[in-house]
């Protein structure tokens, strides 16, 4: 497979001009320097993060007297993330960040994620926090909160989660009080909280929605916190972990319950607003699981290429055999496909930030399709890798089931997949159909072998823009899987169009692969 | 959905009749007396089997000093499986066994599976080498071996695959010296044995795949040979269990690497024919697999129904939102198609044994089919059921993980489902294509939504029955996917038409899923 620094820098460079982009944002780059950076992130990766993987999911983690204990390497790691300044690359340089393109993060992010899912995830939890203070802080917030999280000093969670509240956060409980002092006081429980508590980090800083005394119901009554583990004068603050749940897959990554009882927060944007405000990055932290989806994809698909190269049957590597090489194309197809999809999405933000008319729309159509495509596709990808490995896939040492176990949280994170396809189809398409058939009839215009998919996509999205709810509820799911392939489809064909080192997954992909596009349609237009 | 012991006695009497059957084989069975076994089968499994399930797979099993430790409910519950006579239920009444038909034998696995496939595997092991003995032993041997394995008393393993021999068993290096007084010395090394160490049944028969001195190289220079843990004086024989795998799943059952270092043994049926006694088996074994991945879709929908009927957001049960209620038509509907897909396969065992013309070429063609796409649907079922649960579907507490990381050994045992495929399409289509399109024809009559695909997956036949072994190896996993949504649809068809109830799984079957079938047949047909 071309390797991922390569395929991340082919796409930044050569199908979207970041150089050009990077210049109008203030921050230019030349080639070069994207190239540069992607190496040194691929180096990273591979040479620090990635070999801790297969340990740090054997030690797990585990909550001792409050404290979660994490794997032993996981400290020295978090060090060298801090030292190497990966936190802050997209970051204002203000507050110590490097203030290059989101696109850049992106990439360095699913290098990250495909090296370790589960350490990954508190540097791309801090980095949403980061984010979110940034859209809504005051600046005397942001100049006292954002620097440590920049650093990674602290990482950053999202506290949004109640047993009663799981998709539908209108029906939080946790309560803010004002402490008369300008400071509130929050008690409540809050679960599934990402590195929630960890003894990593000098210090976290929790962003918990929570409901204002005399809040209107529903979700137009919910504010956003900013509330630390370590309170300013080192006094720890009245929050506390209360249990890590057990899961299939990321296991050195803890999942925290965290019990706050009149813990001490500040206010963070307007009252009532918080909901908004956590939206509001809603599509950054939607992609950027999008991107873990890829992540798997492509170290799925790095065991499998080596163990299919090593491992001799019948005298001969079983790569060789056309089964083993089918799912080897496969694998290599779907995982460029997914990163150039994401990439599209990624670089939107971009370009929003540099004013493009167009890219807003273009970002909002894009990121469910890139949260739960490639998220799917990371676990069937992780899946045909086990498959690969034959029996050596279902044993633990050969790491393929690690993957396949770990990427199977991304459908489920920031939205259930079928959260993302009900906000495509009954959210995003009715207000954007015009901006949703211009993203088909680009991608039909891709390859000759996309023009009748990318057709039916379009026309599927015409009928079902006007469904009744129920009708477009039932179709949302393979609709957004078709549109998906029709999208990657047509990244892959313009890449292999600049690149013939792509052709073979290209060719692979339209042949083999697309015909599940029209399937999916088939499926989302049969009545229910 | 339909109760499972419901449609497995609706599809084994008004789909087929077995009532009719049975008497033929001299067995005769009322349609009431196989109700009445499927729902005391399905109160076992219910009650006895499946309320230790979770509690299984989190104790786990553990090699300590040579001896495997099992869970602690685990041997009251084989001792319950024993009283209640279900291991032989399709062995001969002259070893012991209820000498009933194969077919419900199937049912009952699958019941068993669905509670807990990691204890229902030490069983399913036991019925293969009842099953290869009945074929394969002296009546001297058999009226020795049988009756402890058909009661239970025995678990049987099945030693074939060595580090170097895994798909290709010809590789095979353990050694068989015959000692002077008519039985052998067996030495060498079995990875994967499941079951082959354990602290549960009074002794353990090792039916092991080895190479006589001088044998004939390749695979037709092994033999069979039977060796038991405990020798008939009592004494320990010189094998040992020298590990145990850490798996994603079936955490339960021990898959040892077993020693065997000078072991006594004798063979079981002629010299160098071990791999066509064997394989003359693996119809059965193959078979068994794929039912495996039913009881698993079955165990994931009851999970995935019963919470979504319990679990309220935005003042509804979830199981009334649209795309929820998509993905529980979906698991019914590929639940109930692959049971009765595999029962199609089970009771041409039957038919074969009471010598129907057609029936043995028949379940030459299904098995592959039942292996893979069972399997295959067994882990994509459980994944949709993780789906449906949300963050809960993640966390271990609500089991629906556990079948999902369970199901996904299936496509791998017993030939991994890319060798069924090349099984298919490289092995059987060409000898037995005539069997095949009447087989492809008889689907697209049980509805006019079939006629098309049916029709489409008889000329991909015709077409890749000639093909290149390259081309036909690089189509054969999706042209085997596409003949089981096909068949699978089919049955599904003709059990709406005798039974109102299943219309609906029906329905959506043949409206949103079949349209796989022909994504699938585009794929196999386009060059790779």
């Amino acid at each position: 497979m071309m390797p991922a620094a390569e395929a991340l820098a082919l796409a930044l460079t050569r199908l979207h001009d970041l150089p050009a982009l990077s210049a109008r944002l203030g921050t230019p780059l030349e080639a070069g320097d994207i190239a540069a950076i992607l190496e040194e992130a691929a180096r990273f990766a591979e040479e620090r993060i990635s070999p801790g993987r297969l340990e740090a999911d054997r030690a797990g983690c585990a909550l001792e007297n409050g404290v979660v204990r994490t794997p032993a390497h996981y400290r020295p790691l978090l060090e060298e993330w801090r030292a190497a300044g990966w936190q802050g690359i997209a970051a204002p340089e203000v507050h110590g960040g490097q203030g290059l393109p989101h696109a850049l993060q992106t990439a360095v992010f699913e290098l990250a994620t495909s090296a370790d899912m589960a350490f990954a995830l508190m540097p791309m939890l801090s980095a949403g926090a980061i984010e979110l203070l940034c859209h809504h802080a005051t600046p005397e917030q942001a100049g006292r909160l954002l620097p440590p999280l920049v650093s990674a000093a602290w990482n950053g969670t999202m506290c949004l989660t109640e047993p009663q509240a799981g998709s539908d956060l209108s029906a939080i409980r946790t309560r803010a009080v004002p402490d008369g002092q300008g400071g509130y006081r929050i008690t409540g429980s809050k679960i599934y909280i990402t590195w929630g508590e960890n003894d990593l980090a000098e210090n976290t800083l929790h962003l918990v929605l929570a409901r204002l005394p005399e809040a209107p119901p529903g979700s137009r009554g919910i504010s956003l916190f900013a509330c630390p583990k370590v309170l300013p004068d080192g006094r720890r603050n009245a929050l506390r972990c209360g249990g890590i749940e057990r899961k299939p897959g990321i296991h050195a990554c803890p999942t925290c319950t965290m019990i706050f009882d009149e813990a001490e927060a500040e206010l963070v944007g307007e009252p009532h607003r918080g909901l908004a405000a956590m939206f509001s990055m809603m599509n950054a932290a939607r992609l950027a699981v999008g991107v873990e989806g890829v992540g798997q994809c492509a170290r799925a698909t790095l065991l499998a290429e080596a163990y299919a190269a090593d491992r001799v049957q019948g005298g001969r590597p079983i790569a060789e055999y056309p089964d083993v090489a089918r799912m080897l194309s496969e694998m290599r197809a779907v995982t460029q496909a997914a990163r150039l999809l994401s990439l599209d999405a990624a670089i939107c933000i971009d370009r929003a930030r540099a004013g493009e008319p167009g890219a807003e729309a273009r970002l909002a159509l894009l990121t469910p399709i890139v949260k739960a495509w490639c998220t799917d596709r990371g676990v069937e990808v992780a899946g045909i890798g086990i498959q690969v490995h034959g029996g050596a896939g279902y044993v633990e040492d050969s790491g393929a089931a690690q993957i396949w176990r770990d990427a199977r949280i991304a459908p489920i994170y920031e939205g259930t997949n079928g959260i993302q396809a009900m906000d495509l189809l009954l959210r995003k398409l009715p207000r954007a159909l015009p901006d949703f058939l211009a993203l088909a009839e680009e991608a039909g215009a891709a390859d000759p072998a996309l023009r009748a998919p990318a057709e039916a996509l379009a026309r599927a999205a015409e009928r079902l823009s006007t469904a009744s709810p129920d009708e477009a509820g039932a179709a949302a799911a393979p609709f957004l899987d078709a549109a998906g392939w029709v999208l990657g489809g047509a990244w892959l064909a313009r890449a292999a169009a600049a690149e013939p080192a792509l052709e073979a997954d290209a060719g692979f992909f339209l042949r083999r692969l697309l015909p599940r596009a029209e399937a999916r349609l088939a499926e989302a237009l049969a009545p229910a």
